[in-house]
């Protein structure tokens, strides 16, 4: 057995929040066999990712060993953790176990997004349960966070037991859901924890985190004391959230509407597998606009200021029959993610013109996070008392703080991003290998690298704008009439008051006139310098060099 | 005078945080003299205005009333008040009036930006001196703001005296310049204010504003307990946080060094008019390269991220010869504007890569704001007690908030966006006119309008790629050779594993054979059909529908 290794290997979500994809293995050097857990999603934007819809690991490193893989296992069901499965299932072919809502609501992705066949979806039973995969045992253990039944996993090796947290807080008053349950943690590392890998998110967060069931007062007070109609907007996901919000508006006799298809979608699978048991019947859009709208509360997909959404709607023209004025409440449920704040504030402020009173996690009243703060990241340590720590589900500087924070009681540890395979076997985790573990981008309909450049000419044509040169040369390599030119993205006119395209085409034409026949004969030279001519004149003219396609066409 | 009335319009900075430019205006409609207050910028994103370096008001209705601007008054030297003075002041020719030290740093911008000559602008002394301009008398009040000799703005018309509060925050130490003064305010409102317009930033803070002087204390533990060199950041107009600095730093014994243009520039002309009378000494890039770290602290631009300034190059191969490592500390002595987290945190961690503490405004140990938060702004009104209340300097959401808080306490008011003239001179303030006020884009060297499409085409190319066609048509209007294409910003290949030029292309032949004579002789009809063609193709091959520029040369 001296031969054998344990290793764990992010993929994705060390060194970044958000596309998880973590790695172990055990066995004998490059023959080891592997679990993934976790397949998850980060969502493009126009600053570094124009055009993308969703960002996802790359896999090939996994798909080059694939045959190693006895399962891929996911913790719970929100994008990041579940949402690259459907494009990316086919490259691994490995069986995917999950408990049954993350199932459920996985499944209903995976139809969306690629798809897997039903057989490849095995429901599993949580802790103490164990599933056997091949050098593995791993047990599913229900872990407290924003959507039911999340789990981290015990994964226990012939070198020991590795603690895998998941994302998750420390809530014993969870509304809906398995409270955090302190004495089965504290059991399961009272036999000897090798390695904890831990959720990052909140180290930087100073106090306790707060329950779920502590705002559960606050939404009470809210829909009864609000005069109008009141819009609640949170993750979908986020079930236990729902619930409060719709036990508030029953004590207060209003009648909930769910607009959204996420938002409809994520109650009826909740429903189905018995996590909501007590959920009010709900109204539809058009029973809805029929109730005075003091009776009414809306539960609408949105949170994060998605342009299409119903939150985005409901604060412009109005959704599905339904429409906001002066005296309603507008409560943001959720905590912006950042980078989201301006499509955020954009609806903040266009409810604000409809005179929308708008209230948002600001102050605590009507968020919790879902994730665990700085001094319950120490108590889950204690809980544990793992050998090694190992910082995951964070940037590299969340991950460093909490090295820092388990270093400074005496855990050992390492920084583990993105490719670093570590070696767990030994009395310290150790970096075995670097892998290539780039992203990969779904654009349209097509799966393309990260590195393949064409997002790199995007931006850069959105920088720069664009001109299209084309020019036709005879038989005997002589131009015929002069070069055109069209332009995208640029001013009409720059500096000298005429228009662009007709000072470059002065430039052109200067040029190709006295070109000599072997410049006009070498498509590249020819190319190369049209292109110099058209950034040069346009920096001169507006300040800038524009991208640049040339298209000589040669008459046979 | 029954005839005449007294007006308040906002060009730029009402409805948005940026671009502030105000306009009051006294005497007979539409004969109305015309002061202008600030003229400032915005800065431009990739998100919605990708290559775009400035935003600036559109000052077109200005324009066609300059000779009736009495002149141009700078409440303070940032960038959202001052910045478009020098792309802009040509169009009104006006002269320009401001504080001493406000003077000075807008010359410096003025140089680099257009430019104003040198008779344009007159200092002027503070309250209770008065500049008359037509039928306005105009006192610059001190007022504390994040910027030395800030002023709010004493307007008095034959109609009664405006409050403009210009950028301010209570601060009765705030470490350089003057100190708020209540008693002065309080004068300034006992003789009848009809309308006070005033600052909305902070008016969700709902804690009283802390002064300059309560980071001190923090600061100079910082530096005398840090192992390594410390870089702090802040904005460089921040001239009372770089003597806190720098005060800190003498007193552990580290010498300071200035990375930066604008960081240099700021601190010779706070020395120079006097601002700054006991600023140590400072050693250059050089000499600090020969003093042991622990002896330095870097005072540095770019708290904001931005791409190229010190602090970005510090986080990446270093600056100027300097370079940080393991247990140096970085502070962002600032905090971050919104829509700056991302860059902001990616300069943080690759601090944290290199093993570098960084320190942020979390916590509020080392940044205070220079807004006047929700009860200050209370305190402010209490002071003034004006017949009107007129929120300015906030998105749509501050400005409302604000009113309410007015509201609560019997402010009569009304919440004027961009555009909205207000007609202050009855027994409420109520709309007199809307006129069009859209944004100017600097792009590159060229002003280009809000709304000339350049942008929408650029966005379209970020997010679609773009595809080149050309095709040639002989004399008989025959198509010579095939269609041919070339792409930019789009995949290579596409479902069918295919280049996806190669079936744009068969596509278009497949077209172009089969068209009827007179398609072919039409080029609109022709470009329209084949732009048709690629947009289809393409969505049904790659997913998407890209941004198309055909091509169409007739040889004659």
């Amino acid at each position: 057995m001296s031969g054998e290794r344990l290793i764990y290997m992010p993929l994705g979500g060390a060194g970044e929040i958000g596309m998880n994809a973590y790695v172990y293995g055990y066995g004998a050097p490059d023959r080891e066999r592997l679990i993934v857990v976790d397949l998850g999603v980060t969502f493009g934007d126009m600053d570094g990712t124009p055009g993308i819809d969703l960002i996802l690991p790359d896999l090939a490193w996994l798909e080059a060993r694939r045959d190693r893989i006895e399962g891929i296992l996911i913790t719970h069901a929100h994008e990041d953790h579940v949402g690259a499965l459907g494009l990316l299932w086919d490259r691994l072919r490995a069986p995917i176990y999950a408990r049954k809502f993350t199932s459920a609501i996985a499944r209903l992705k995976l139809d969306e997004r690629g798809g897997v066949p039903e057989s490849a979806m095995t429901v599993v039973e949580p802790w103490p349960e164990l599933l056997t995969l091949g050098p593995f045992k791993v047990g599913f253990v229900p872990i407290s966070h924003s959507i039911p039944e999340s789990a981290g996993l015990v994964i226990d090796s012939p070198q020991g037991r590795i603690v895998h947290s998941g994302d998750f807080k420390i809530d014993q008053s969870p509304v809906v859901g398995e409270p955090f349950d302190p004495v089965m943690w504290q059991e399961i590392g009272r036999s000897g924890v090798r390695a904890l890998v831990c959720d990052s998110t909140n180290v930087f967060s100073p106090h306790p985190g707060r329950s779920e069931a502590t705002l559960v007062e606050n939404i009470e007070a809210l829909l009864r004391e609000a005069k109008g109609m009141v819009v609640a907007t949170t993750f979908a996901s986020n079930v236990a959230r729902l619930q409060t919000l719709a036990n508030a508006a029953e004590a207060a006799g209003r009648s909930i509407c769910l607009l959204g298809r996420a938002m409809r979608r994520m109650v009826d699978t909740a429903i189905e597998t018995g996590l909501l048991s007590q959920f009010p019947n709900v109204v539809s859009p058009d029973d809805a606009a029929q109730i005075p709208r003091e009776n009414l509360l809306l539960l609408v997909t949105g949170s994060q200021g998605e342009r299409r959404a119903a939150a985005a709607q409901l604060a412009q023209q109005g959704y599905m029959g339904l429409a906001l004025k002066e005296g309603d409440t507008f409560l943001f449920s959720a905590r912006t993610i950042p980078g989201n704040e301006r499509p955020v504030a954009r609806i903040m402020n266009q409810l604000s013109q409809k005179g929308v009173d708008v209230l948002d996690d600001a102050g605590g009243r009507y968020h919790v996070s879902g994730h665990a703060n700085r001094p319950d990241l120490e108590a889950f340590h204690d809980l544990i008392k793992p050998q090694f720590l190992i910082p995951m589900h964070g940037e590299h500087r969340h991950l460093r703080e909490h090295l820092k924070l388990g270093e400074a009681k005496g855990l050992k540890g390492i920084i583990a991003t993105n490719g670093m395979m570590i070696d767990l076997s030994g009395n310290a985790p150790k970096v075995a290998e670097y892998v290539e573990a780039g992203r990969t981008y779904l654009d349209g309909s097509v799966l393309i690298g990260g590195l393949d450049g064409v997002i790199r000419d995007r931006m850069r044509m959105a920088q720069n704008g664009h001109v299209t040169v084309t020019v036709i040369v005879d038989e005997d390599d002589e131009p015929l009439g002069d070069p055109w030119c069209e332009i995208m993205g640029l001013p009409a006119k720059g500096r000298s008051n005429a228009e662009l395209v007709g000072i470059l085409e002065a430039e052109l034409s200067q040029f190709i006139g006295r070109a000599e026949r072997r410049t006009i004969k070498d498509d590249e030279k020819l190319e190369k310098e049209m292109i110099r001519i058209v950034r040069q004149t346009s920096q001169a003219e507006i300040g800038k060099k524009p991208e640049v396609t040339v298209v000589v066409s040669r008459l046979a």
